[in-house]
């Protein structure tokens, strides 16, 4: 089924959200839920949800409302959780490590394969009982392992050199934490750039406003 | 000035990454930049920038561009960045301690000023020169230090209670990392929820996207 092409980028971002709602039901225990349930747990319009998951079939019924378990699978596979693309990590800082360890990547459509640093005393130690490579070491690796997805948890002056290397290495998807925006300009590769502190400006913005209405 | 408040949601979401790429071209010693060059690295079209910073004033002028240094300043001033909001690190397990270390909470609006987690082992310890505290002494810090954000590093399963423990101790802005997604239903608080997993499985699509398009 590639029903999955049809539907719009903004659906495309919400997946993610709807399918860690529906997760959270099913670990509960419950069956269906209604439209108006989802959103009010979501905090979005029911007629918002009704309109995203009719882009891919039938799973409400009129008076029944969804059956949780099935657009929970539907959405992990239109998602693409069931590949296991193998991924590389560069970066095995504070930041590196804790992406390592706090990220569930077979939950998410990934295997970590390899975990590479430059720094020698970083070399040789284990995350998740993967040994730490040098980044020399990225050549022979992605031959002989083939992984098509690297997160980078690297300075931002290190991310262009590192991803100039890696994209003729055979890394078609970036998973990006450097403050440098990765565009994903070159044809046949795809980025997600996770920039934590837009996130903290974007908090600083809403708490001035909030302290401002407050007056 | 408070022209801030009149700036929709979606321009705001988009001045951090502006407030980024500006501060990038200062550094590099670049004075002024036209629309048209500012699209070019920021990837968006050139109308669509001229209409998002007219929001804030004439800070463009026909055929020659904006005043770059003038134009971060005033970001910065919209997002709140010489506010200096204490806040709080709520867990300082491997990734609170990665966004301890990793944020430069200074340059964003705030100042971290103290850190707590329930483990005996971490209790005592040393990030950024704070000591850890044990989370049973919250109530004495933030009636002492009154502290208005808080950073969640903690498990899904704990956030609700402890935002429910924080709201009362006069948090208002949370930056979460928990898996748990924070609702602003509370009147008078405000969330930045970081889907780190959300994120991930994005890319799990656009992977799975571009191979698709591939075969």
């Amino acid at each position: 089924m590639s029903s999955g092409k049809a539907i719009s980028k903004a659906v495309i971002k919400r997946l993610p959200r709807y399918y860690r709602f529906l997760g959270e039901l099913l670990r509960n225990g419950t069956v269906r839920i209604s439209s108006r349930e989802l959103s009010e747990r979501m905090g979005l319009t029911a007629s918002q949800i009704r309109q995203d998951l009719n882009c891919f079939g039938g799973f409400g019924q009129q008076g029944y409302g969804y059956n949780i378990q099935e657009l929970h699978e539907e959405i992990g596979r239109i998602l693409g959780l069931d590949q296991r693309t193998d991924v590389i990590l560069i970066g095995a800082g504070n930041l590196g490590r804790a992406v390592a360890n706090h990220m569930d990547f077979d939950q998410r459509g990934f295997r970590l394969v390899g975990i590479f640093d430059q720094s020698p005393e970083l070399v040789g130690q284990e995350i998740k009982g993967i040994r730490i490579l040098h980044t020399d070491e990225l050549e022979r690796f992605c031959k002989a392992r083939s992984p098509a997805a690297a997160v980078l948890c690297i300075p931002k002056t290190a991310t262009k050199a590192i991803s100039d290397r890696l994209i003729p290495l055979g890394i078609k998807g970036f998973w990006n934490f450097s403050h440098y925006d990765l565009l994903d300009r070159h044809s046949g590769i795809v980025v997600e750039n996770v920039h934590m502190s837009d996130s903290l400006m974007t908090l600083s913005y809403e708490i001035k406003d909030l302290m401002e209405k407050d007056e």
